[in-house]
């Protein structure tokens, strides 16, 4: 565990009263306040990377919601803890919305202590994976005491789905402008670091709508029924 | 094996040069030529699925193809099996799109015959549903014969990926505008009436681009190296 600084960050955000953005330096640091210091160093060598890391972990994702009665393509993962009225204030109109769009909406809310929780834990994610660049001691030591990891911990980032280590060059790598590697989550309805992780975009997709363990029996059913013909 | 009449049907499609539309009554039949004589019934009782039928058998696929560079949303199946030259008669300059799209489109390709062949084998496919309706005693004799089917193979239709039953019922159920069943093919590579079935939407996403034989390999993996754990 680290002990925030906490202190507030300015924030012109039309969202801004929702959830007030804070220092997540360790309290009594020197220096200027900031809310992602566990990124500067990737954002240095890799800002695609840390970008993708900040959205995933903080907006709702957009994919198939194209049309006007789809919903925003991507929101601050906390407005969608507001009830429907309180929306209304912010221009949202839920009831506008089919009930399918509503129940994936709020399926991603989450509080932004845990949307800056889920982005140190993918950045650890990042940096243990085969082929990343190296983290300057001072983030690899913030990121373990952030996320209690104990020495053992330090192995090979995998695909949360199919186990396969991920490499770190599938982010460069893209088919059809859609990377190779998601952020996932074990149980789709829950946004927190023990749920998050990264996988094979293909290994994603077949997840689907599951949670993990309902997609592993899933596969189980299908191959026992496959070897039994 | 039926011996079909083929006599040519008169087509004013742009593309009626590139296939002969014909006859597939059986040799000798009574009244009007017909092209797709088994799909009468079902056009009668359930017109959205004879058209799904006519339409996944004949007809490439578009789902992504959106942008104005990704291709046609959706072609005559034998018009990809012309040359790029060809094409361009046809105000089809294969040149403008992505090498990916271009690859997709051409495995889809398929003679005439075997799009009409795969037709039949969805009709016969529908009709051995759990809720389906029944077929005319003559149209149940038709597909039977065409396809070679032994009194042993009058089985529930399953899905031909996860190997569970497929209820009609499913045809008139969809999520967000998309049916539940689709048509897919174990190899993607190719459309004939061996390698064409139906499968839970959901099963054909998680299939992906891979044959099933490689699916189940995938999954098996997978499998072995979450047990492990």
């Amino acid at each position: 565990m680290i002990d925030f600084c906490k202190k507030p960050i300015s924030n012109r955000s039309k969202y801004a009263a929702i959830a007030q953005k804070r220092c997540h330096l360790p309290s009594g640091h020197t220096g200027r306040c900031s809310e992602f210091p566990f990124l500067k160093h990737l954002t240095g060598t890799h800002k695609r990377v840390a970008d993708k890391i900040k959205r995933d972990a903080t907006m709702t994702t957009g994919a198939a919601w194209k049309s006007d009665d789809a919903g925003p393509n991507r929101i601050l993962r906390w407005v969608m803890l507001l009830s429907d009225e309180e929306l209304l204030d912010y221009g949202l109109d839920m009831s506008n919305l089919r009930p399918g769009v509503v129940a994936k909406l709020r399926d991603k809310a989450a509080t932004y202590e845990n949307c800056i929780n889920v982005a140190i834990k993918l950045t650890w994610l990042v940096y243990q994976m085969p082929h990343a660049p190296s983290p300057p001691q001072a983030i690899h030591d913030y990121l373990k005491l952030a996320l209690d990891v104990e020495p053992l911990d330090e192995v090979e980032t995998t695909c949360e789905i199919c186990l396969l280590p991920l490499s770190f060059n599938m982010f460069e790598d893209a088919m059809r402008g859609k990377a190779l590697i998601e952020t996932c989550h074990k149980d789709p309805r829950y946004h927190n670091p023990e749920n998050v992780g990264f996988a094979h975009r293909e290994c994603n997709i077949a997840q689907g709508a599951k949670s993990l363990e309902d997609f592993y029996d899933w596969i189980a059913g299908i191959l026992e029924r496959y070897q039994r013909l």
